[in-house]
């Protein structure tokens, strides 16, 4: 990146190198567990390892239509890991599965965001109406995309507790 | 805010409201628990909550002088924190004095980022040399607080364990 971006380039540049340091670091500590390893619960009786790794794929496949880029690309995610909790009656991904559908999801994702320009990034998402967006024109595709950062952030400081102990958490 | 602001000072207002909202959540959560009840481990053999929470204190205080802001206002805290682990031979903060700590880092630190221009946003951060600037502009101001913003969520997200089970994580 050069110096001569704009000043709300080099934002969207801020944004998108947060969301890859957090999608990149999610990837390495899940890619590398077994099935086995995935079934860990990150804290007894709370949710196990596979089921955080899918909730937090559900949730950005719900980017897609909330940023207005498309459909989701795995709409059975929702029922699996948003709407219902763990180990509920429902069969969830396997762990080849919920890694194909994270993979999938955020490669299309980190290519849509990184087709806008600075007045598409700070469009309305569309959970918010014309109207509402007037008054509330923070309602934008932007801060959609740091606040689903600091979701992945939040699961990931979860996932990481099934680590073996470290002099700091 | 008006739809009449620039790009860069929308993405600007993104940046602050996110950091609000972890900022405020972590408030929310630590300052309603008593001194025994921050003496829970998120996990077993894991961090005890009030750990948690001063390290979050301890490492937001370490913006003022990244960030060129002035110098830490619980310099301390570092070694209580930051440097040593949990349970170290070390003397930490009772949970008022956390409480009082966090409390002056984040209005000090957020009236520090609420007046800046998008240029003196997009500045370099003080650990970072004038000629390494020249080569990663990325390593700025506004990048730094949106990460500095994940490690909150990354933090809440483990405190968040010993609420009493929901259904979701």
């Amino acid at each position: 990146m050069q110096q001569d971006r704009s000043s709300e380039e080099r934002m969207i540049d801020a944004a998108l190198r947060a969301w890859r340091f957090n999608a990149d670091r999610i990837d390495a500590f899940f890619s590398a567990l077994s099935q086995n390893q995935l079934e860990q619960e990150i804290a007894p009786g709370r949710n196990r390892l596979i089921y955080l790794w899918g909730h937090i794929a559900a949730v950005n496949d719900g980017l897609f239509p909330l940023l207005g880029l498309g459909t989701k690309l795995y709409p059975e995610m929702e029922a699996m890991f948003i709407a219902n909790p763990d180990r509920a009656a429902v069969t969830i991904y396997s762990a080849e599965q919920v890694k194909r559908a994270w993979s999938h999801i955020n490669e299309e994702l980190f290519a849509g965001l990184s087709g806008w320009s600075p007045m598409e990034w700070l469009e309305r998402h569309t959970a918010v109406s014309v109207d509402d967006f007037l008054q509330e024109p923070h309602r934008n595709r932007y801060t959609v995309v740091l606040s689903r950062n600091t979701h992945m952030a939040y699961h990931f400081g979860q996932a990481i507790l099934t680590k073996p102990r470290e002099k700091k958490s």
